[in-house]
């Protein structure tokens, strides 16, 4: 690679850390980049690092010593998250999403790509201080939302599937209630798709009751795995019991009336938990 | 925001411009962001337009006129491309995918982000001059790859489902002939998940006979909506008939043998495709 200019570097190493999320990437590794200095290299990660924070983009977290180098942590200012709830909010609260039943159609809003990776980075700010090894989803609508914060967090995604396919190998299969009807269901994750002992966040779309983050726990008790969160896009208000009780969740429903036509939303309780990172 | 320097700016502005590839940017938008003049902007995006082009990582198009602006496309190199698609059919032959049947898991390499983002990067660059409204694929193994391309296009994602839920309001569904095991299926896509007339790319994991790709061309027509192009990570190669013609891969099997664990891939015709679009 030819030799570039600090401006040149500048663009190409910002470009480099935006796509290496919480990977180590050495002094060494730019310098030879770059063909520059390792003091050269410093200074430039010195004006990254400044960007990034004051921008909101994220943080740049220097590891001393030979094996050392830099780390872009993505992160979310709280403007900006609360930015993002209210905007989510507001989407939900349109009235054209209320179907027959009492549920919404979100389609429109996980088929956004743009949409969805804003609100990944936002989990992924929320869970950046803590070990992640994959993001565990079920199929199907939890997985925009479960791929948009593993970019983020540079980790692997397991499906769990309410059937059984032919290409997923020997799968671990539980039963579990669901939460909402009390109906009895089964779900799957394939033997390979996780590794024993491995830490893990749980993801979906909706949680009413909590019946199928329940079963995801359960499930990944077969394979000795950690929960280490639960994050949702919407969680429903008008629950009773709920399964289960510490996650984390962008918006709340608050009012959904079929025969009034109207849906009422606030925010969830991650800008608490946004705060209490930034601690 | 505070007023930035140059250094400041070649940061934020790439971080921008990755985060908004497609989108028209104004000179404008640029200047107040940075309260810095349209000169000192208009050089700015020389030095990010250099980098970008001599660094592969896409090119930036300057609109002129008063409406005009900047816009981000992203691309791929060819060695690049050829990097990841000889990536890819390695990963492919890891003997320990084969499944009975000669089905090949690939769960993993769709759960990864990073080289799903890397792959959609590539794809994206192939229908980067093809006007394209939204990506369509069906449940669940390609939506991992449908969402890596839109977010490199800036476009929706519509998922065709093969069952029917209640959160999809009313949907549109058709029966389709799978092409290698000639069954009769159904599959749907949710009336408002897709405008009429949209220039749709369809996308899938995987392709054999093309029967599933088939189907959602015949469902496109129920839409009134077009079809671009069809993009498939893997492809199979002992097809005595195939249903589509025009797709690109990124990969062929070239060889899938249960009994001796062998399986040999070859890069897809994607590579050709790239050197076209260049020219």
């Amino acid at each position: 690679m030819k030799k570039l200019k600090r401006s040149g570097r500048l663009v190409d190493m910002t470009y480099y850390l935006i796509n290496h999320p919480h990977q180590l990437v050495s002094l060494s590794y730019f310098s030879d980049r770059y063909q520059s200095a390792k003091s050269s290299i410093s200074e430039d990660l010195t004006i990254v690092k400044e960007i990034f924070e004051e921008q909101g983009i994220g943080s740049l977290l220097t590891v001393p010593g030979a094996s050392g180098g830099v780390k872009y942590i993505p992160f979310v200012q709280f403007e900006e998250g609360k930015r993002l709830t209210e905007d989510l909010c507001k989407k939900l609260e349109d009235k054209e999403r209320l179907l027959p039943g009492g549920y919404l159609y979100m389609m429109d809003i996980l088929g956004t790509p743009k949409f969805m990776n804003d609100i990944g980075r936002l989990f992924a700010a929320v869970f950046s201080h803590q070990k992640i090894d994959a993001i565990m989803t079920v199929a199907m609508k939890g997985i925009p939302l479960a791929y948009a914060i593993a970019s983020h967090l540079d980790v692997p995604v397991s499906i769990v599937r309410r059937d059984h396919r032919v290409t997923e190998g020997s799968m671990v299969s539980i039963n579990y209630v669901s939460g909402s009807s009390k109906r009895i269901q089964t779900m799957s994750l394939a033997r390979r798709s996780l590794q024993e002992g491995a830490n893990v966040l749980i993801v979906d779309d909706f949680m009413k009751a909590g019946g199928t983050a329940r079963g995801m726990m359960n499930l990944l008790q077969e394979f000795k795995a950690n929960v280490v969160g639960i994050g949702v896009l919407v969680e429903a208000e008008d629950v009773e019991e709920r399964l289960v009780d510490d996650y984390v969740s962008i918006a709340r429903l608050s009012e959904v009336n079929e025969k009034d036509m109207q849906v009422n939303a606030v925010p969830g309780n991650i800008l608490n938990k946004l705060e209490e990172v930034k601690k």
